[in-house]
């Protein structure tokens, strides 16, 4: 089945609602880092900006972020954390139009929805038919491998078991990952399994604990930091398989973020969670679909900084977000945070990933 | 791979602490499902009773029953409700052949463990690596396909999805599927599905919920207490496919427990729980595996009435039992109940039936 | 501060809509059991019907029932299993008055809520600020006490905890419950709790496992079916302190459903599910506030025999129910079944109930 | 009831095995941030090293560290990334005294167990019995108030709640919290309630979305940020109440560390995640009881660099690490991951504080 977008409609502007409004208006950044009184936030539905009589919808849009009108009278869309002095950023807090900001929710075309009073099993759940859910999102894969920008936001679960670990390097060398995000966690004990077979300390197929294993993962991080990268390491002969040395061996890019939690770290973790944003943010722009495994913070992290829409050859086409977690939880907290646009699926990700690999990799 | 079981070593009777045992002793039942004070019950365990010089190992065991000596001198482990005025019940509460009753803890052998002080990851979770379980559970099913009996516990959830609807009644075809122990629940959506192609009035692959489709459980049940049974219903051309339909036309038994959040019931569902206990226990005597899934209450019910071992050509042989849910308060509560001997998958149903499908149906 | 209702409102039936519909139609039933098709199926909101021109509202509806109209003319809401040959059965599927039924949703008016496009936390989850809904029940239930009929749905955690197991005994002594709907697992232990003081084997208070407890809960099984009734058990001394000691000294009606999960059972639980239905509803039809505790079967089975409105003096005001677990996947299924008018609290049910003791037990 | 602690018994340094041992062995760094080889790692258990022929147990001591020998043949635990050139790493990977390395599991004289074969209920779950563990929770906290040093680390739910936020100052105002650990969401969310009334743009007693309330938390940070400081915005008059707000003015130190997922942040928060630890293990070396609530990330961390034991006034005693979460699995990780001297209690947190507040301030 060939992979249909919802189409994308722009508003009228033609309407006078948008013709009679005024431009958009700005105040200047007084202290690095600090937005003015008044400043507009964006959410993560399209909004438009009139500048210069023009109605315009920027590009790598995210929420909780303030717009700032450039000197080419672009749109930017930044961080707090990330004004300079100087820099305008827009400011008005209404969405309809009357200060020159327009946010436009039903842009993506809703499907006709059944309106009876009384139906049940609207939410979404261990109890959700997700077959649909699986075939669609096979065909979205298949189709943003070669046309979109696929981002994967992982837990440290994912390369726990052997055939999960093994069914993501297949993905990876098959070209449905463009970028991989994650943590010091994650490379560590899936380094682990390629260095020694195990996971913390646990072999990745039998499941026994190997003898002194808890020493496994410690010997793992302080080889790799001796070789001083993990590249480094790989060219050594160290690690047998796993996703890391397969995504380094296919130049996919690795965000790894460093946390509390993290032993060592391995090499080329960012340790500055700022600097982590950042680097993540600059494969969020890009995402077409982003799809989020047993991680709850780095999938708010991920989510938060991604928008619904993007532009894609010069036409809007919406970001899929995709959710997967064993925890009803998990799943719905994306949404509860006002990342609305989620498709979630509650299972083990272990058995998610080897669908995935059953399905896209013949 | 070949499937390989533990071996089952009865105690050496030889030793003096047996020789030397008295038989086990008896007491009369005096009220009909009263049993006499200092009662033995039964555990999950293998455990033996001396009768006439012999030490019994009794067969259709489980546990929280009593044993009664009937006039064979066979022992028979029986549930308090069923105990008649003048039944033999043994007595006595020590399990070490003090009083002629001797619990067996460790005869099939156990696997050499890793006994280092500190060692991670002991537990079953959703981070447990589950690809060897599997694995290991394809070969056991394929083994006792042709030389054992599969029991499934099943709850609703396995039947509200059109892939795992699908993969169900495809292992019934192939005769992986012995007995199904389920509710009216499940009989009732997946009924509606062959039906009407939905479940709770959601289309059972789109997830749309289908115009007055609150109807549409309520239609399917009050049409097969017409038809008079579910045999008739679908002998009158109703069913399209499904698990009910697929069960039936194999002539695989089917033991539908009625409950207190029942519409309808169906006809042929039991009414009383107790029958439905009697009618559960015909099959798990019988079972060499146990698969229970996404259903807390008949899972605890079923694992209550399995022991840790059967006998199969003369020969003691483990009974495996597999719990499989999203939660692990789920999945370990059947151990904490003293029902030990379970291999605990933390997943979707839907994800784990369509795995079963993937690995057993060609 | 004083409890107040939220007020309800009839439709106008001035209007032409109402005036102009034609009274409901009724076709008459050919089996027991078993409805005439085009039955009319009621929900959870109020629905009206026009009997000889006039509309009725009935008292003591649930959902997924039919609607009868009775000799007298009255409407009576009635399960399928129920019906009786040559009852009169409404039928019709509209709601909108066009076939003489009309489903009422917002009776109730609603509050004024925030219209933000973007918001956060609409969601009901273990980050929810329960602090209100606390306050509101602690009135509600004062309220409740001596003007309604509060119905309590327990699963046995409840009674497994020192703490909870008295508060709850406290709150019966107060007059906090007048009807109390469990399985026979909780009347075992909170028995087994007031007899050996453990529950399963372990003390109620300080957690350790007693020798052979595993023993403990099939002796007092035993002694109260040797007693002939769990009131005589009691009478004979054997219970110093519980629930189902205080609720029968206090003559609270104790509905106790059977399962197939039951040791036992205890005598006067019902070994047939649709008896215990049909004594639940008995309950649930005079609510006025039902709590359900750490049970999702009951939970269900119970909500789904509540309606959201019932008469009081002659006027219609709400049926508040609550749904406390420690699930999310648990509080929300009873919405997710068309049960939508529920106060859903994620937190430990012990912890719930020592709450309640401190505020309303002085 | 007064608190007693578990007391410690050293090994009996008399033994063969302790006085024949050689003394333990180390080898020099010779890259910062990396071991030598063969490098012993710490467990959570003491651990004792001899040097100079005399058997040392380290303060301060962690999991997943490595013990180096200073000048003052003292013994240090020292994180990987922490190491120096020229540090003398003990190596040896036994802990039998016979590299001079003693892991000395059971020093604090555990109770007698139960050793039936056949137990219920032996792990921990929502249904276990938690009265006793909170009881003792609360004579420890009035313990250690004046005799240790009690460290929480703490989620934001904990202040999603009216209730519960005011539970947690007044523990903060009577002295029984000596260190807060958290990230930039408690404090931004803390904060947003003293300035704003609400939590994410929710009202945080009445659960409201306010208008425009997602603005909140932004408005929040920009105006901390603005201030140049946390102290100089609660100075400015801006912070009616709340947990921050207390901290500040009874000078609990404050660990606040950053994450991916955040706005902001709020000066003063750690961007650098090992910077953190470092901070946090200030804390947790001097602490006597841990009370981690709803948060994994943290919990985890802090649950990791906290030993099982601790120096006071001379002698070794036990700390205490509660970990309460809604979820089994969150509770549970922390004693999977190795930490394994953890009480676990499943609850909502808010309930939890309230209940500290109802039975230590008075």
């Amino acid at each position: 089945m060939p992979c249909t977008f919802p189409k994308y409609t722009h508003p009228d502007f033609n309407q006078n609602i948008f013709n009679n409004a005024p431009n958009c208006t700005t105040q200047k950044v007084q202290n690095d880092g600090v937005a003015p009184e008044n400043f507009h936030s964006t959410s993560i539905y399209p909004e438009y900006f009139k500048v210069e009589g023009e109605w315009i919808l920027p590009s790598g849009s995210r929420m909780d972020c303030v717009p700032l009108i450039d000197e080419n009278n672009d749109i930017k869309i930044v961080e707090f954390r990330n004004l300079k002095v100087g820099d305008e950023v827009v400011v008005g807090r209404t969405e309809d139009a009357s200060e020159g900001i327009y946010l436009h929710k039903n842009g993506f075309k809703p499907k006709n929805m059944n309106t009876d009073n009384f139906t049940f099993r609207g939410g979404r759940s261990r109890e959700t038919a997700f077959s649909k859910d699986y075939d669609r999102l096979y065909e979205r894969l298949k189709h943003d491998r070669d046309n979109g920008h696929i981002v994967w936001v992982l837990g440290p679960a994912v390369v726990f078991d052997y055939d999960s670990r093994k069914a993501l390097s297949s993905l990876i060398e098959k070209g449905f990952v463009h970028a991989l995000l994650a943590g010091n966690a994650l490379a560590t004990h899936d380094l682990e399994g390629g260095f020694l077979e195990t996971a913390l300390g646990q072999n990745i197929y039998t499941q026994e604990s190997v003898p002194n294993g808890h020493y496994n993962h410690l010997d793992l991080i302080n080889e790799v930091r001796r070789s001083g990268s993990i590249e480094n390491f790989i060219k050594e002969g160290n690690v047998k398989d796993g996703v890391i040395k397969t995504c380094i061996e296919n130049n996919v890019p690795l965000v790894l973020a460093g946390s509390i939690r993290d032993d060592g770290p391995l090499p080329s973790v960012y340790g500055n969670a700022y600097d982590a944003q950042d680097a993540m943010r600059v494969q969020t722009r890009k995402a077409t679909t982003v799809i989020c495994l047993a991680t709850t913070l780095h999938t708010i992290a991920s989510g938060n900084m991604t928008p619904s829409y993007t532009f894609k050859d010069g036409n809007v086409r919406p970001v899929f977000i995709y959710s997967v977690d064993i925890s009803e939880f998990a799943v719905n907290k994306l949404g509860d945070r006002g990342s609305l646009e989620v498709t979630s699926i509650v299972t083990n990700v272990q058995d998610f990933m080897v669908h995935l690999k059953n399905n896209l990799v013949i």
